[in-house]
């Protein structure tokens, strides 16, 4: 069950309004590497962990962290916004310091928030739920939390390079920071079962003879003119420790020609094509 | 530049036809977890790739080889649908063989693609790329690729345990095969390139005076009632080797109290606001 | 059946072209609270009606209304669009009336339309039919289509403020009068059918043994900090009239702690989950 | 900021596992009618609110309170999937308790989540975020509240009727009576505030200049053969107190025929258009 | 402006309700190949129509006829949920006629509409307005509407099929008839035109010099192992009357190796890319 | 299967990078009329093919050149990135060359991938595969495939006016020049089968019994006051050869006044409606 308190996770303090950077935060509430998306995905995967609890402990105390962050992005978002213009006329747009904003802010955050934040992303496209990545398999879904974070920290970052605000560089200066805990956190999981030789591959619990495995180690070169690009995956020991890593270059294929045949009566295709 | 060749690159047989397991089959061709994603993520993280050409020869490579993936897919899904009724009186309808296809299988199968396959997933919600994730850091992109083999491989898995049909269990076994060959190429990357120590926090380019480093190592624990999981996470040495996980139980909230003030005049809030 | 004739509902003027406001009024045509969205919900709304046949009759005549302001409103957007530049060394783009135009403007009014009126929202997101709400309730529909034309006309004010077009206002004007009147017909329903202490609870069929009304009438505070706000939801006779409005602060969780188990075999979990 | 207790609001109990109800309890988790909406949909109100402080605490409560009902239906979908075939051989799957599984269930709750909840709706479809409704205006606001869960009410009585089990009858009892007070809470904020006369219409801050009020009052009756259903919208006072309802029939066009003439030169048109 | 009249375009009569069946119309309703496309479709070309007003009248008038269409057809959709089980004891659950409702019913139509239609496809996804297309060449939208009405007829055929009622295989009759009629209408436009040969290629209105004709009439076999497939475009005239069409195989890359250098400081690139 | 070569299918040269028209080039690859749909939709409609197999290859040969294209485009889009300000602070932002660029590019090709191209369009909304066309009727897929290059060649040709630069303007004359065949390839198809008259109507193979064929040649005029728009669709011979075309105006209904009675119990109406 969740509860609430009325104080934001971190202070947010905003120097100088700016509704164009108001819309470049959207990305971080709304956007694929955004707060929702981590939020949702560590609340799903908590509600059909499976296994040793305390990783479901874990993931609902995340997501419960991720949540308080939408919140003060959110309000990051509302002043930033602070003094864009609701009128053609208003003084507040010949104001040097709102002077780019009517090409480059959302509109939307005039015509349908009321000045406020959206759950849609920099572009004004809204999140939607089928980035919430939860399979059931642990290590699957620390690999996605780790992804998840990694981009989200990107993104923070390059938030910071784009604002001069004092303000909102210390806020996201906080963000950069969780993201780097985040990222180590899920990954300190897979570390703690045995590390990704122990995991992988992922799902470790396929039988082997469920799998082909004279596919499973060669890197496949598909190019026709390219060398195949030498590195850790054309050599040694795989990283589930199982095999030898090679290389296949160039590709035969294994299958056959492809043919349907005619169509059927009755399937709505040309008569020319039964 | 891309060129095709007319044989599959790898055999597929359908033993048994069964229109519902063609449903299940599209998971794996437009569901999150499928083909056309990870054929796309690495056509895009190609196209955008910086520094060391190898990476971006080794990600179109094996976009090439993911297309054809879609391709051998494709057509299982088409054999799978060969004798699903497509007529109410037809005979095939009363055949043991497709007793239960009506309520099972995805009707568009029928009405909309004419019996082949579709870029849908199992419920027939079209593939979105939104999924292509392509952030232009090489870190945290092969994080995102090994996640997408993953999930791949988990679905893989899945599909093989729900078919009899001795043919699909055979292409089932080469998908996984696969799927564990490129889980484990793109974290190959992440250990040539030093490994997760020197890769972490992603991006390892972020000033380390963007981040305020005080909140970086600690997990936070949000519950009301429920101690902290301890584990890798919560003591030792960071995974970035920078510093010691701790913990902080409870949270104390370090920001303040929102307050938006007054609705602005002309912002189309009710009068009771302003 | 439906027919046309071929004036517009409201005559469209527009003095002086403007392409950024072409792009906002495009939130009025395809956005959340545009008229795709009412033309439809009552359109199918009307087909789905049971009950008292005078109800669907005002939902299709409304319905009917609603096209004829997509239309106007279409043709709003193609004469705002009017001027637009179409090559870039046109003389037009340097005229001070389309200055700051590429910017601000939405680049597929030239790349996909041709200068002309979009299914899509300010931000070029496409209007989606799942905001069609139709219940089969009629309470239910009334209360939505109440919600829809209270952010209709929140919108329409806004962008009347958001221009000094004198056309544009003129048209908008009357828009904001239809809202008006399509705001109150709708909750007139509600009122003619013995006012909400009839309606509510939402909907009003479902057999009171189907509810635990011990939890039907307490406001839940959840907040850890925060005193109850108090107002006509904390006491006082409910609106249905059934019972008195009392407050649970703090919550007592009244479920279990959730434990899903192991994994079980074959179901695609890691080892370590089983 | 948010917290979290481990034990569940209200107690999940299935007592005979059904996966096709699973299924149909994704409806009230991520249908346009169901638990993230108005989680989110609270939140984003919340974090835009401004005005009397009390509004915001109680929308930020209620949000709080439906995070907590995601979790608990998201625990009764992973029970009902408890059984659930994942091998075609499986003994389970020629249980009566699981007969008619495969052509009924969702086949992503085994593929991609393993048997647990997903953010979709009964179709398998994501919940998208352009369902949360939040203007910055506190009657249309507290409108799309009402609306929200009126819709909800609805859908958990359905889910009610279409479910045997005792245990998900029970915990459906609670629903409903939760929404029986949510709707009734939202309704009170605009009867504390001088009710439908005093809110109407929304908002109520458009100066009267910006209306054309000549056309506020009427029902259009659009019909070619259909007498004016009379009503309560037709005659007597308007509800916001300031007119009398009156009807128009037939309609009289009010504007031009629309002509944009020729198409430009460059434009991309064909030249018979030019 | 539109209009309405009370009575269906079509009669719509269903002997024997099928809930299944009313899932599968629904791809005539909301499907990519439906009656809510064209109706938007040829609404928002006919708003768009620069050139010969008479193309813009019959848009317009066919619009409105395919608003009637979606009319019918939501009736029939209703009609065949008649009898459908709101409740799992009910008797109607037992009947024959209704014996595979649960697994092969959308149970949205139960859960969300109340037994009605609704604006989505045969597997339940919403219809979405980026299917509209309308270019604002005259050409090119003709195209489009003969592809619409093509796959119209298409689905519709399947449908009559897929139903063995009298009644609705009468309804389908009839918009199979319409649909004939429909893809030779938009045809006949090009032929009135002049014909493919004096529209293409479309836009026909391209200079020249704007294209390197060149590369402008050989069809490319980028196959590697198969022989050019031989017809009408290899060789003789081509369709627009300017050339003669060749092949071109093997193909040969014009262009470079492409090759974007090192990452830039700031960009948010690991430090190994820069 | 598919292979690659390293070199582009056509030379990409930026002379002046312009950030702005990345945004708009992403219309190309990611739009309705872009790269990523033909690709596909070839590609499933190869997959999809049934009768003549040189069909079949040729739709795959083509498929495979339209990858290239999604390749050479993704490269001009970064190319036009470079020099994009990464950081406010940066000199670049200062430069006349990207003067407008915050307010004017797609903020997403800083903030989510890095100066590079994305599956997205010139709005930033990404590419939804529910735009693959392929029914399983050469035909009708023939058609959807001419309708694709015309409104792609429309969009090359807009772009083709959109810039400055002699790189983009030299590859947009190649990309006009590859619709142009693409566009008459398909068309040519349809020639080779016996042209219009033999194919139509689409599906040509539905028995006449299926079609009330009195409603499949005439035109209806649904207009209340504008005369029938006449053309060669009016009268004459029908474009299948089967008929005359006519005309009906006014349109009388042939349907039903629809009423669906009274709503059933448990079906979560109001009683009102019961």
């Amino acid at each position: 069950m969740f509860h609430h308190s009325s104080k934001l996770q971190y202070e947010v303090r905003v120097d100088t309004p700016d509704p164009q950077f108001a819309k470049f935060l959207q990305q971080a509430i709304g956007g694929v590497e955004g707060e929702i998306r981590v939020a949702m995905q560590y609340f799903f995967q908590a509600m059909g962990a499976r296994g040793d609890a305390k990783y479901r402990d874990m993931l609902m105390m995340t997501a419960t962290e991720e949540l308080s962050h939408i919140e003060f992005l959110g309000h990051a978002v509302a002043l930033n916004l602070e003094g864009a213009p609701v009128t053609v006329q208003e003084e507040a747009a010949k104001d040097p310091i709102v002077n780019a904003i009517m090409g480059g802010m959302n509109p939307r955050h005039i015509l349908s928030s009321g000045l406020s934040a959206m759950p849609v992303n920099a572009n004004g496209v809204p999140f939607d739920m089928s980035h919430v990545y939860a399979t059931g398999n642990l290590a699957a879904d620390m690999t996605a939390n780790a992804m998840a974070e990694g981009s989200g920290r990107v993104l923070a970052s390059r938030l910071y390079n784009m604002t001069d605000d004092a303000g909102m560089k210390d806020m996201l200066s906080f963000l950069i920071a969780r993201d780097t805990m985040h990222q180590q956190q899920w990954l300190a999981v897979i570390e703690e079962l045995g590390g990704m030789e122990a995991m992988l591959p992922i799902p470790n619990s396929t039988p082997e003879e469920h799998e082909a495995t004279e596919h499973s180690y060669y890197f496949l070169n598909t190019s026709l003119d390219e060398p195949t690009p030498e590195g850790r995956w054309t050599k040694g020991k795989s990283l589930d420790g199982k095999a030898e890593f090679s290389v296949v270059s160039p590709p035969e294929p294994l299958g056959q020609k492809p043919d349907l045949g005619k169509a059927r009566k009755h399937s709505g295709a040309q008569k020319e094509q039964m």
